[in-house]
């Protein structure tokens, strides 16, 4: 590798590949000029559009791979048959130092599991997860880990994303201190399952900058920069989000259209206005969900990502290379190692949570 | 009692007691001629409230009650106190045979343990749950529980859910034979926790209508008629819906707010179109939750609520008691219990939970 910092794009991947994808690189390549792309795909599809986009020859490599995994594969039918996979290839490529960071519209499961059984977990870490960030109306966004990498999950676990968030948070949100809260279902610490309230030990005796207990409906206003929750709850928060908001603005299109001519004017008077001030929560500008917690970066673009949001799935995978996450994540978890208080904490907490909780010690 | 429905109401919970209670009896008594009123709380404020309405002298019974549970009230401490409490005569009422059915905008956790304490749960169950009516728009509305009465619980909670919510649904929303789905983090049967799985499967084989797993962004769309989940799932589905749709509220407002005279008078012209388009999702049009699963009928109303919401929150209490909910319930498990096919099958598939997921027997 050059020391440029390379990208591998799996460039087949998503509802808009490879055009929104080929653009966007573009886009990238004409306001930061440290980084090169390595593009996986169908060459016959590819090539024609960067040569539209006019892309210098140093800026890129591109390399054939005929196979596709499609959103309807499953993700140990992909890891079976992804051999050849252009997402496959742009994973490897970190593991060959190739690249330093992936990035890829395609499909969720078996980007996850392609990712883990090529790059493997880092050390300590056991449970990788999905940080995303939330829009918020207070502060720039909350880092919410896991979004439904693990459905269930221990203490422990949720110990580990709540470091892994705040380093996210430090780079991504550009926060010295982010504020950690975990996700329940009232603010007061006697509340919650057993999970919570184990959570929130740890985490009250950490050092880390921990809030307390959040309410879903809170999280909108920005009350903590970095949530923790099991990946079945985190799920379930995000898509009821999603569906309400879906909803809301259906019904303002519906209430708009279905007026008289004198609405569908005042419609149109404030779209410029509304679009302006619903900015704030536009999926595209948060787009780029981390598997944080592998040896390697790996950078999940929504499926259906406008050329900006996959522009910033690229600036999330660019600014993480650039500031060495995974080393600041491994170094964050050896101080709890070795000062024997986080860590070691942990596993005692484990090994009873264990035994009550009938969760595997994994 | 006379052959009339009699209602007990605890006159002092929530942020409107009593006036706008008052005035939603008033509403009611003049749209409904069988129904009777048992009201408790301080006389000396209540008194002249139904002076002031005109109340007929044969519709109601105050009965003074000085102690007043607050919001601030923990669950047990209400129970300790309140033995002369508004709260609990309101409730003490349906076991001591003068009324049918309670209503309350008071303290819910207070609410749920008085009633549990109070009236004791119906055979067979052992968790009574909180089912409440989420807004769609492609159907009257999703019956959702648990809505947070019970955080943990296993397939065997879950399959009485469905059965209680099924009840619920036929009378509220009036459907025949009401479509029932899991919350899960994917469609395909293969998703999901253990609970979710274990779920499936029962539901599957029940005999009721079961359409399979739900994504948190399709209840809004009315794909199912109830909607079952564990407590903490239903607790933060409800609450990130809340947080998401006021949200958009508030930007809508603040787009039109700080905008010039156009947009403000485009708002105003808007207003209306929008209101009326919103009413689907009104959460007054839908207060009324259930606590089911207890011998007697109590709804917990929004401490919020309007005139018109408390109005909706009787109605409930009216058509459930009206048409035996109860007994339904009962006559249903009864059916399961003696098929041998439903119960029996939830019974040893408890055991085998019990066993692997550590949650206690209950």
């Amino acid at each position: 590798m050059s020391n440029k910092i390379w990208i591998s794009i799996d460039a087949m991947g998503g509802a808009n590949s490879p055009n929104a994808i080929i653009e966007a690189i573009d886009k990238f390549l004409k306001t930061c000029n440290d980084v090169n792309f390595l593009l996986y795909g169908k060459k016959s599809v590819i090539l024609p559009k960067i040569i539209d986009f006019n892309f210098s020859e140093n800026s890129y490599k591109l390399v054939d791979s005929e196979v596709i995994i499609s959103d309807e594969d499953k993700p140990t039918e992909a890891w079976r048959n992804g051999k050849n996979s252009s997402m496959r290839k742009s994973i490897e490529a970190i593991k060959n130092g190739e690249a330093h960071a992936a990035v890829s519209c395609g499909n969720t499961g078996a980007l996850m599991l392609t990712s883990k059984m090529v790059l493997g977990t880092l050390d300590h870490i056991k449970r990788p997860a999905i940080a995303a960030i939330f829009p918020s109306i207070n502060n720039n966004g909350t880092v919410i880990l896991d979004m439904g990498a693990n459905l269930e999950c221990n203490e422990s676990h949720l110990f580990h994303f709540a470091l892994m968030g705040t380093c996210f948070a430090k780079i991504i949100l550009k926060i010295d201190n982010p504020k950690i809260g975990i996700l329940n279902v009232g603010e007061e610490n006697t509340k919650g399952r057993d999970l919570e309230l184990k959570t929130y030990k740890i985490l009250e005796k950490s050092g880390l900058n921990f809030h307390g207990f959040v309410e879903g409906h809170d999280i909108v206003k920005g009350k903590v920069d970095v949530l923790v929750t099991d990946g079945f709850s985190g799920n379930i928060f995000l898509k009821a989000s999603e569906g309400a908001a879906n909803t809301f603005i259906d019904l303002m299109k519906n209430s708009i259209n279905s007026g008289n001519l004198l609405t569908k004017m005042a419609g149109l008077l404030l779209k410029s206005k509304i679009k302006a001030s619903f900015k704030i929560i536009d999926p595209n500008k948060n787009n780029g969900a981390m598997f944080i917690g592998l040896k390697g970066i790996v950078i999940k673009s929504h499926g259906s990502a406008s050329v900006d949001g996959i522009y910033n799935a690229i600036d999330t995978a660019y600014k993480l290379t650039k500031n060495n996450i995974n080393t600041k994540i491994t170094e964050e978890l050896d101080i709890f190692e070795k000062n024997g208080t986080g860590l070691n904490f942990v596993d005692k907490l484990k090994q009873t949570s264990a035994k009550i909780l009938g969760i595997k010690n994994t």
